[in-house]
C-alpha cells in the first residue's frame, strides 16, 4: 500500500491529490495544511484520506509532496532533514523556483532520499482546494530536476500519470531563466501596468472603468496571491532582475521607435510578435 | 427614408452595420471596402444593401461612418471636405486617437456637416467582415466628441440605439491621454513581451512552449493587426510616449525592490494591484 504526504492544499496541491486518487484509487493522501477549513473540505470530498498537522505523516510516506509557496517549501525541507524518514523515500515539491530549493534540499541528499525537484508549468489565478482539479496541468510542460539517486523520478511520473503532463527534464539554472521570462516577467509587468494604470488615472473619468478585453486580458495574472509572488520575487531574484532589465531595454527601444516615427521598423516589430504570439495558439 | 455609407467593413464597421440594421431593418446601408470579398461577404449575408467603390455614396448619405485604420480616417476627411454632402449629414469616425482626426475634420465644419468623433472601447484580436458582431461593444463605453453643430449626437446616438453601449461625451485631449494608458501601452507591452521572450529564449529548449496561460493571457493582444497599431503609435505619439515612459519608470522602481529584497513593499504592491485588478471584473 502506497501512502503519499502532501504539505500544502492548495491549487497545485490539491490538483495532485486528486490526480493521485484518479490513477491510484488505493493510494493512502495523507496531507497537511494551516487551513483547516481546506483539510475539512478535503476529507469531506475524498480528496484526501487523513488530515494531520505540520509534518506528522511524512515519516510513514513513500512520498512527500511539498506544495507551499517557495519559502515554506525551504523551511519544510529544512525540518524533513531532521526527522526519520522511510527509506528509499520519494520527495519533490512544485515551486516556481528551483536553485534555491534544491540548495535547501541538500541536507536531504545524506538520507536515503530521492529528491526530486519539480514545477508543473500550469496555475491560474484561481486559489485554494475548491479551485483544484485533475486536469489542471493537462498538456502543460511539468519540470522535473533530478538528483539522479535512485529510480524516483519513475517512480514519481507513474503516481502522477494521470495529469497527461510533458515531462520536462532540466538543469535548476535553465529552469529559472526559462521561468523568470515567461512567468515571473509577465507576473511584475501585470502588476506594474495596473498600478502605474491607476495612478495615472486618478480623478478622470471614465479612467480604468472603460477598460477594455485588451487591458484586462494583460492584467488578468494580477489578480495572483501576492504572498506567493514575493516569495517568487526573493528566490529568483537574479533572474528576474536580469530578465526585467532586458524587458525594460526593449521597450526603451521600442519608445525611440515611436518617438522618431520609424513606421517601417514598427510595423514590422509588430508583425514579428503576431506571428511569434500565433503560434502559441 | 435614412441612408448609411460606411467605409471599412472589417470587425468594427460590419459590426455597427448589423447593430444599425438589428435597430433600424429599413435603412439602406451602402459600403466600401478595398477587400472586394469582405464587401461580397457583406451583400450575401444582409448585412449591407450596396457595395459601392471609394466614397462612391458619400454624397446621398444622411450618416458618414470612418471605420478604417487612423490614417485611411484622415485621407477620407480630407477628401469628404471636397465632395457636395447631404445637408445636416452626420459624419463619425471609430479611430483609436481622436486629435489628429478632430483636426483633419476641420475642413469638413465650412459645410453644413455635422461631425462626431467616435470610439467603441471594445475590439477583438480578432479582424475582418466574418468576426463582426451586433453585440460586439455590448455595455462597453463608447467615446463621443461632438462639435455641438445640430443634433447630430442625438441622431448618431439613436441610430446605433441597438449596440448597448455606455455614451461617453469627453474631449478629443482627454480621450487620446486615457487611451494611450489602457489600450495603446498595453498593446506595446504585449508586442515587446513576445519579442523580447523569443529573442532571450532563441536555441533554449523548451523555450517559449513551455509558456502557460499566464504568458498567453499578457501577451493575447499581440496577435492585433499591426498596420492598424502602426498607425495609432504615429497619431497618438505624444501621449503614448509620455506614458510608456511612466511606465518605464514603474518598472524600474519594482527591479529596485526585487534587488534591495524589501519584500514587504513588494507584497504591498502586488496586493494594491490585486485588489484594483479584481475590481474591473
Amino acid at each position: 500500500m502506497t501512502t503519499v504526504f502532501i504539505r500544502g492544499l492548495g491549487l497545485i496541491g490539491s490538483s495532485l491529490a486528486r490526480i493521485i486518487k484518479l490513477g491510484h484509487p488505493k493510494t493512502t493522501i495523507v496531507a497537511s495544511d494551516t487551513n483547516q477549513a481546506a483539510l475539512q473540505y478535503a476529507c469531506q470530498h475524498n480528496i484526501i484520506d487523513e488530515a494531520v498537522p505540520n509534518l506528522q505523516g511524512a515519516s510513514e510516506a513513500d512520498f512527500i509532496i511539498l506544495a507551499t509557496p517557495v519559502s515554506q517549501i525551504v523551511n519544510d525541507l529544512h525540518r524533513l532533514a531532521t526527522l526519520p524518514l522511510k527509506s528509499n523515500v520519494v520527495v519533490t515539491d512544485t515551486g516556481s523556483t528551483k536553485q534555491t530549493i534544491m540548495k535547501a534540499a541538500q541536507e536531504l541528499f545524506t538520507k536515503s532520499v530521492d529528491f526530486i525537484g519539480g514545477h508543473p508549468m500550469a496555475g491560474s489565478h484561481l486559489t485554494g482546494v475548491q479551485a483544484g482539479r485533475a486536469d489542471l496541468f493537462h498538456n502543460a510542460d511539468y519540470f522535473l530536476i533530478p538528483t539522479n539517486k535512485t529510480n524516483g523520478k519513475q517512480r514519481l511520473e507513474e503516481l502522477l500519470k494521470s495529469a497527461g503532463v510533458h515531462w520536462v527534464t532540466i538543469t535548476a539554472e535553465t529552469h529559472d531563466r526559462l521561468v523568470a521570462q515567461i512567468s515571473h516577467l509577465p507576473h511584475i509587468i501585470a502588476y506594474s501596468l495596473v498600478n502605474q494604470s491607476a495612478a495615472a488615472l486618478t480623478d478622470q473619468h471614465p479612467g480604468l472603468d472603460a477598460a477594455a478585453g485588451g487591458f484586462k486580458s494583460t492584467t488578468r495574472i494580477a489578480k495572483a496571491d501576492p504572498e506567493m509572488w514575493t516569495a517568487i520575487m526573493k528566490n529568483n531574484q537574479a533572474a528576474i532582475s536580469h530578465q526585467l532589465d532586458e524587458y525594460i531595454n526593449e521597450l526603451e527601444a521600442v519608445k525611440q521607435a515611436i518617438d522618431q516615427g520609424k513606421q517601417q521598423q514598427l510595423k514590422a516589430y509588430f508583425t514579428k510578435a503576431q506571428r511569434v504570439r500565433q503560434q502559441l495558439d
